[in-house]
């Protein structure tokens, strides 16, 4: 930074040095685990980090819930794509990069949610905050109603929209009521939430949030990333599951956890889709996904559309897992869901019991602390799926054990 | 949108007609063209649309500028990665999506700008918002200073920054110094600009806008997602070729255009990149680049330090095209780039060449309108590259001259 010395009062390095001090000094500094998933043998991977050459972990973080980044049909689809039209697709989806499989992958979607249509973006952040913030542009005087534990993408979304907005208690219906209630009836309502939350492990009310949306006619919008794949017959999500899909407004999902690849989007109206995909920078402006990835991901719906053992085996195998933790006095948190978040309660030393199970014990298992939960709330998060054995939770199991005794923490109530 | 009948005065179904049919109404309702390119025969490709099956193309507006979405080298690497490590990263950088391929391409982007540091990004959009918002918050009272021609991601990334921003006209160097001079010297600044203008074909003073920089103690953010891979000796851009990436804070590029595949980046001093690595929501929350898309770069990047081929092939094409739609009379704007602009003036009868080259004569250009350019600016806008024959070209000529001529357009002066 010598070029940019305070010449004239504004000294840059020291403004950034202060921002990343700040969060030393919170303990919450991140450091990359740097690491390479062995593909047909996941949940094993190699760990590059702090040792000479790769070191194999077994991986408990990760967002592939269902293993179908390694599934021979996903992989078998890409590579094709890839000698087929090659890397890229060469431009936006206005100008030279809509192609083939990405008009596929948009009625395969549309399908999946008993939608009219759908449109791709190049990740799920982006399809929530260019959504969102398009939507609420669009409508005048939009007011957005949004659950408090919303992910960062929508909260990007709905601030960077600039519109009125009111943030109800998680899951609180009656809050919600109230604030609908208590707003114009003129005026237009958007209803953001999620139905999975990824963090907690909970599920959204969704059918009564839609009677609620009924009632004082406002629109839904639900972030179904971590349950399309999951849940429901064909992997639709929670709202397939509950039988509500018809009666949101729009269903957004990601292409990058459950199916395993890379990407997100939306699924509605057709009217709606036009009006996203005419109106929203974050969609216009940018290069399309690259049609190898929208290969794999046509593969990976449509293998989960027909297949359920996947989805059956990841819920037995996170029930087990929260069983073998409870059982063993550590402190897990509720929930009817495939996360399993174990509570610590301070960043600095959900750290420490993280960097103790990599080095110690081979368990890649990523502290979550703030801004993805709030402060003091800091916990561990796994996501056991179809690929962990019961020998690798019992490792799990005992290690964790082990720890919580060392560090003397406090066990469940 | 039946379920959302105007009950209590708001008619969401009436407020998104009217949006769509305001661009209809402005002639620019958009409609995707639905190809597939043929790896290997880039230019050639299939159209899909307004006929039965699929139609010969030759692709004339891709921003796949060197073919390198096409190259042996990085097809095999992402073939390779694939069967490695499979198909998806499985999480963000933070939570198990950190791979060994990150690591390594964002060392060798860091060594192609001669920066201490790079950082990856789902896509240049994203790089360019995440970057400008992040930076301008964290520097107590930012302003901008914005090229009026600026990228829409840029433009986002300085709205949803919330700062104080001037704009300056475009590469106007006095414009900039008057603004720069009338704020406040204990004022943190940034000037972000583009190095080439993508819509234009022109390239900005960067040497000069460095001189500006350190006479008023300024930041810069060059835009170079144009220029990558195709300026400089190694492909470092016109930073590189001008000899004063050294004096640039931050350098942004894309991975979807000359490289081939898909995505964006910053490269800058270390402190810088971990600032935005710790505080910018759009890197924090999102799952990373697919390690298939990060080997593929990482063989494109490498092979375009060393080979010199393709730019010069790029630069002979652009040279070649330009001369022949001047020599017939055909009003191609001026410029040194490898974009070739031809000016229109109007939405309707660019969408209008453009059918009918695609009907006609199986030539794919897409129209640029607004909000890509300024409304009365629509514009063609060709890049030929290695890998675009001299035949292609005639052809090309040919047909626009006959279109020109049947639709009475104007020449050029």
């Amino acid at each position: 930074m010598e070029s940019h010395a305070p010449a004239r009062g504004v000294d840059y390095s020291r403004i950034f040095t202060q921002a990343i001090d700040r969060l030393h000094a919170e303990g919450r500094y991140r450091v990359f685990i740097d690491i390479l998933r062995n593909k047909g043998a996941y949940p094993n991977a190699r760990c590059f980090a702090g040792h000479n050459g790769p070191k194999p972990i077994t991986v408990w973080c990760s967002n592939d819930y269902l293993a179908m980044g390694q599934h021979p049909k996903v992989i078998a689809a890409m590579e094709e794509a890839l000698h087929d039209v090659g890397a890229g697709s060469g431009g936006t989806r206005n100008i030279g990069g809509n192609t083939h499989y990405h008009v596929d992958l948009e009625g395969e979607l549309a399908d999946l949610h008993g939608k009219q249509g759908a449109l791709l973006f190049t990740s799920g952040y982006v399809s929530n905050e260019a959504t969102l913030a398009t939507l609420a542009k669009i409508l005048p005087g939009c007011i957005i109603f949004s659950d408090e534990l919303n992910h960062a993408s929508m909260i990007a979304g709905i601030r960077n929209a600039g519109c009125e907005k009111f943030v109800f208690r998680h899951n609180d219906l009656e809050h919600l009521e109230e604030l609908l209630a208590a707003a114009d009836p003129a005026t237009p309502k958007l209803i953001a939430f999620e139905s999975v939350y990824s963090m907690e492990g909970d599920i959204a009310p969704v059918e009564a949030i839609c009677d609620l949306a009924d009632k004082y006619n406002a629109l839904t919008y639900l972030d179904e990333v971590h349950a399309v794949g999951m849940y429901g017959a064909r992997g639709g999500g929670i709202s397939e599951r509950d039988g509500v899909a018809d009666r949101l407004t729009i269903i957004e999902g990601t292409l990058g956890k459950a199916f395993g690849v890379m990407g997100g989007y939306i699924a509605a109206d057709q009217m709606i889709v036009d009006v996203i995909r005419s109106y929203a920078p974050g969609f216009i402006f940018t290069t399309s996904l690259s049609p190898v990835l929208v290969a794999g991901v046509l593969a990976s719906v449509r293998h989960l559309k027909a297949s359920s053992v996947e989805r059956e085996a990841q819920q037995a195998a996170a029930a087990k897992l929260k069983t073998m933790l409870a059982e063993a006095g550590l402190p897990v948190m509720p929930g009817d869901t495939h996360i399993v978040p174990l509570m610590v309660g301070d960043p600095a030393r959900a750290k420490k019991i993280s960097d103790i199970l990599l080095a110690e014990y081979g368990v890649y298992v990523q502290p979550i602390n703030y801004p993805t939960v709030p402060r003091g709330t800091e916990r561990l998060r796994f996501t056991p799926g179809p690929a962990h054995t019961e020998a690798m939770m019992v490792e799990l199991t005992e290690a964790l054990s082990e720890i919580w005794s060392r560090l003397e923490l406090r066990k469940a109530a």
